[in-house]
């Protein structure tokens, strides 16, 4: 950071004072030397309320800084989904949440399956939900009467974003991110940074065409990817009921590995259209890695060495070596993991500035190992 | 640039002194007060010299800070393009223009349609020049001899910025260009930045699949978006002769114009593929601005409406407004143009520490009027 040693420790001091973070001396310092001490952050002294606006579940979570989940709770909700009584269910629940949590509240963040525009939560549309231009972030917030910001991204972004700092794509600046349920979405990361593009749009791969003799879709176009291997898609493909959700696409997974002859046929189609998006989306954005993440992630134990295989031969062009396809590392958290990124955001870029010391608690006593912090910095 | 005024005027005497920019008073100044000065390149201090190595015609230029095109030469390649004799005539091009512009030259740039990795030159693969694993730039700069860096881009990629810096995309942060010639390419700019990917190879739009039941393409894959649209493609759904070239491509462009059934019904096939394939781009980039480039923009005066038509159609859900598709603002020469901004940036970088100033010859007398230095900063 060209600072120098001093003024590093001046900073680390002051960040220390706030209870932000902790000076710890690792437990596995076995080397020769005196050990250095290691900064991590502190998930006990400040945290954010996170969710994830589900199609019909809905995940909300207290998260301390550095990612620790320190309490989750997840609710079934129905699609289409009011807008007021989205909102007031999910205030409910967050300020629930909060009460159990105590004082320490920095921020709320919440990722929507749908186009948000800014991070105030304007909501351009979000088809699973029934939502079209919904000022989302503002009403919540007005619902919630918190005096913190509260912001709002897209699902595959805010779980690219995740996935890249704390799941499968730490240390890796050029991935996709495939977050597939109802529908598919996307988070581009290039060069380290999550991709917005001119809107905030960027990343809506579930309306890139692969199958121009396909189903019409939602969005007016054809044959888009998430028609071909959208949640319904995969369940029709394996002779289920596209109204069998989630649990249904489980079944199907596990009736895969087993061997069942419709599900084991009907991913094979499955896979031929992943692998044909997956290639149109390295080639165009030269990822170095693919993040399946949502229910999509669950067909990789099935399916995972015949969907690397396709999608090695589809881009020869352009990648020297395959591209690994790999399950989210955060499981189904990525999106609410990413929410609370956004929440912690303004505390990141002002950690002295943005808030009262007096808005803090007192800082209890300091965690004395790097496994009660959770992700160093 | 957070910079106080007294500072400001240090460094542009420092560059005055230099002969890298000159300080005019606008002619239009016909507001009341004083004018404001303004500060501008000067093209005739400095320059680099240019290429775009092309399938069929390789253009080398000398270009002056600014982007001012200074001389401009074209001649005749073939393919597939023998990397000794390629490296060899180019060489002798360069060294011929730059004897005759005299000894002011801080860098060579040139594009290349294909797999650039580095801005050194490695050429991954360029299948239209015959090319796999070539190391282009470094055998360039051991051919020229000359004590200035040589850099290498893919065509796509410095088409792109040629466009965003001085072209059609001036002002536009998030805009996909292009570049469609025998093959098809791509320059993704998003956030202001040229976005490489992991290896630099992002922007390979040609091998995006849009046509599952298309022909064979040479990537080894089927119905990619180049197989298509690409000259060949265009020529042969127009009833002509896929060895046509460009001239054939500007033949039937015209023929459309004039209402000649052949042609205009071969171009509606193409319009709909391309709108399909810039459809899936606009929805997985979010751009705001689509400019075309190479010699598939002279398709826009026959078909142009109806191709904004049909990518509105297909883009309904992520764009409010439609996105625009324009032709590129520097003609034929976004490439080259581009190639010279790639020769240009470590002056840029350290305007005042990279090149001694012994090196550069006693600076004429400056320019008094911004058209002489064509380009403001």
């Amino acid at each position: 950071m060209g600072l120098n040693r001093s003024t590093i420790k001046a900073l680390v001091e002051e960040l220390v004072d706030r209870g932000l973070v902790s000076e710890i001396i690792p437990d596995t310092a076995a080397r020769a030397g005196r050990p250095s001490h290691v900064v991590v952050p502190r998930s006990d002294t400040v945290h954010v309320l996170a969710a994830e606006l589900g199609v019909d579940t809905t995940t909300v979570a207290a998260v301390g800084l550095g990612g620790a989940v320190l309490a989750r709770r997840q609710y079934m909700s129905t699609s289409p989904s009011p807008v007021d009584q989205t909102v007031d269910r999910l205030a409910a629940e967050l300020a629930d949440l909060q009460s159990e949590m105590g004082g320490r509240l920095v921020g709320v963040g919440v990722a929507v399956p749908g186009l948000v525009q800014g991070s105030d939560g304007w909501v351009e549309l979000a088809p699973n939900l029934g939502w079209r231009e919904v000022p989302f972030g503002k009403l919540l917030a007005r619902r919630l009467g918190l005096d913190v910001p509260v912001k709002v991204g897209n699902d595959g972004h805010v779980g690219g974003l995740a996935e890249h700092l704390r799941g499968s794509g730490q240390g890796t600046d050029n991935l996709l991110y495939v977050s597939g349920d109802v529908g598919v979405g996307g988070g581009i990361i290039l060069d380290g940074r999550i991709q917005l593009g001119a809107c905030g749009y960027a990343g809506e791969i579930g309306h890139m065409m692969v199958n121009p003799n396909g189903r019409p879709c939602r969005c007016g176009g054809r044959g888009c990817f998430e028609t071909e291997v959208g949640e319904e898609s995969v369940l029709v493909a394996c002779g289920r009921s596209p109204d069998a959700g989630r649990a249904g696409l489980r079944e199907v997974f596990a009736a895969a590995a087993l061997g069942e002859p419709a599900a084991v046929a009907g991913l094979h189609d499955v896979v031929i259209w992943l692998a044909r998006g997956l290639a149109s989306l390295v080639n165009v954005l030269d990822t170095e890695l693919v993040i399946l993440g949502g229910t999509l992630a669950g067909l990789l134990p099935a399916v995972g060495p015949g969907l690397a295989a396709e999608l090695a031969s589809l881009t020869t062009l352009t990648s020297r070596h395959p591209v690994p396809i790999v399950a989210s590392g955060l499981g189904e958290d990525s999106a609410m993991v990413g929410a609370a990124e956004l929440a912690f955001e303004p505390l990141i870029a002002h950690p002295l500035g943005a808030f009262e010391p007096s808005r803090l608690v007192p800082p209890p006593s300091a965690p004395t190992s790097a496994s009660a912090a959770g992700v160093a910095v």
